[in-house]
């Protein structure tokens, strides 16, 4: 029977902590969940970093292209050389007992490939969004760790960033009476030459990108699934940025209870993300909503004003999620944003295409 | 030939000025235009208190069903009994040559018949905005003030909002470099029995009174007219107000640019009214946008931010307003906002409606 601290205090005072105290203190802690990274770009940093905040989480093994970075990295995080794969040799990562869990921040379109390769060598899956660019791909990641009776939980950090959380909680809590209607918009300029302007690696424009964070917010704000979807789409800077891809598009949706929303979303203009829900006692705003911390809450309701900006600092949105999968790992529970949610929002953002007559 | 001040002050130089005093006293100021208010509810109230701080603009008659209220109003705007009209006795304003224009305030499906009796008495005509709620009621407003060879102006007063015009100006100037994505919002909660919620009268529910100010700053603010609509409307609150008209209505628009704009209004909601324009090198927020007051313009730039508040206090908007249409009298200009303008918006509503299957 493992001795709580509770219990130790108990035994302090009957004069027996000292005797038992080298056996409480040979307690394991829980054990850390260990994760291989795959993929070594700009958010994986911010995950990897986070790991070091968490106590039941650790970086243990790298997969990269580009085995110099790889080693660069695995010194700064204690990751034996014999734990950095390469993209050939990834499967073998099936018998490092070290690594629990893989996370997959790819190019979008590799998160399928990767996904069910992790499943089939046993490890638990931790994706970024968005989850895979088609809802088959979707559909067989779940299938696959399903099959290999692992977890699969999609990288959606709003989820697990406390104002979104209060935002949510004000809503249903009722202190903004009957929603109605919902406002959110997300973009950013982008740089010529990035992986997202390659269709075949992005699925998409800045839809898939950046206004899923959108998509997602009127989702999670409302608790429902939207009924339908209209939606334009225009390329306006003829500069070869956007031969591929959307730069612009703009969506509106019905909820089953009559709400309704409208979004933004561009690769064109730095559109500091945000959403406003406005209900018929009161409105909230969050902006910014989606960055990577400084997140702002204001809300007016008609007996008090809230306004509360969040102190935590990057990559505390990552911390939370990998403190969140870790403990579904060690304690067998289903993660809050499984696979079927990253499903949702993919089937959701093909209705969006299709209704503003983007080819697939 | 008039004596100006300068040719005053030159003769007084001379020591001739004592002598031409009277004569140059008594040349007439620029004559003030008269205005007849047809219908006194609370938009008429800001107009008719505008026209006070106003130099060429005043209040010389009213036309209401209530001979009670309209007495008590005539005596504080210093309006003769015998310039009381009610709605019966109303064309015979024709004779009355303190009246040069017709202010309309009526409720909105009653625009046109007002309208066009005011034309047909010889009548200049400023007319509230939505300016009817049909195309063909619009076409004969415009025909019907044509052949009486009389102005027309719609009330748009936010084309005479020195902030916005300001936030046009900076769009113009290229300070947000290439425009892409807009959003605007405007609604309020409104208490049930306003003949707002009448669709004989209003001809449609809050896309009609508010989310116009929305759909007109698309267009000014891109300076072009729509491409095309998508949208949805609902009804949430089964309490008997949105028997008739839309309580939510969310719209995409999507311009000939490329530039793309999501718009909500609703009846069931505070919602501030706001624009936000986002450019390749820059934003810009108004917010309040379309309040009578306190309008504020927030930009971020390449270079600089702004951040600017409206101090002028209401009915500064209806003043500035007064005075263009009065102007525009005494020189024989075309207004900036004439009936065109208004018939424009009418026929997006009606396409606005028809996306959102809102049967006419």
């Amino acid at each position: 029977m493992p001795l709580t601290r509770r219990d130790f205090a108990k035994l302090g005072a009957l004069g027996l902590a000292a005797r038992l105290a080298p056996e409480l203190m040979a307690q394991p802690a829980e054990r850390q969940i260990g994760y291989a990274i795959v993929g070594l770009g700009r958010i994986a940093e911010h995950f990897m970093a986070a790991t070091r905040s968490t106590t039941n989480s650790k970086v243990t093994a790298l997969v990269s292209g580009h085995r110099d970075k790889a080693l660069r990295i695995a010194a700064q995080y204690g990751v034996p050389e014999s734990s950095v794969y390469n993209y050939e040799n990834f499967d073998s990562i099936a018998s490092n007992k070290a690594v629990d869990a893989v996370y997959v921040a790819l190019p979008n379109s590799m998160h399928a490939e990767y996904t069910i390769r992790a499943a089939k060598a046993g490890k638990h899956v931790l994706c970024e969004k968005p989850m895979a660019t088609s809802v088959a791909d979707c559909e067989q990641m779940i299938a696959a760790c399903k099959s290999a009776g692992v977890k699969l939980m999609i990288a959606y950090r709003c989820h697990y960033e406390p104002i979104h959380l209060k935002a949510v909680s004000l809503i249903r809590s009722g202190a903004l009476g009957q929603v109605e209607a919902i406002e959110s918009s997300f973009g950013f300029p982008i740089d010529p030459g990035e992986w997202r302007l390659d269709k075949k690696l992005a699925g998409g424009g800045p839809l898939m990108d950046v206004g899923i964070y959108c998509l997602n917010a009127t989702r999670y704000l409302t608790g429902e699934e939207p009924e339908s979807f209209a939606a334009f789409s225009s390329v306006i800077d003829r500069d070869g940025r956007f031969a591929q891809v959307e730069e612009n598009l703009t969506w509106t949706t019905k909820f089953p209870s009559g709400i309704v929303a409208s979004c933004n979303t561009t690769y064109g203009s730095l559109l500091l993300g945000y959403f406003k829900v406005h209900g018929s006692k009161g409105s909230i705003e969050c902006s910014p909503a989606f960055n990577y911390d400084g997140v702002r809450l204001h809300g007016e309701f008609d007996d008090a004003v809230i306004d509360e900006t969040s102190t935590a600092k990057d990559p505390y949105q990552f911390q939370n999620e990998a403190e969140h999968f870790s403990q579904c790992i060690q304690n067998g529970l289903e993660p809050k944003t499984p696979g079927e949610e990253g499903l949702r929002d993919i089937k959701y953002i093909a209705e969006i295409y299709r209704a503003a007559g983007v080819s697939a």
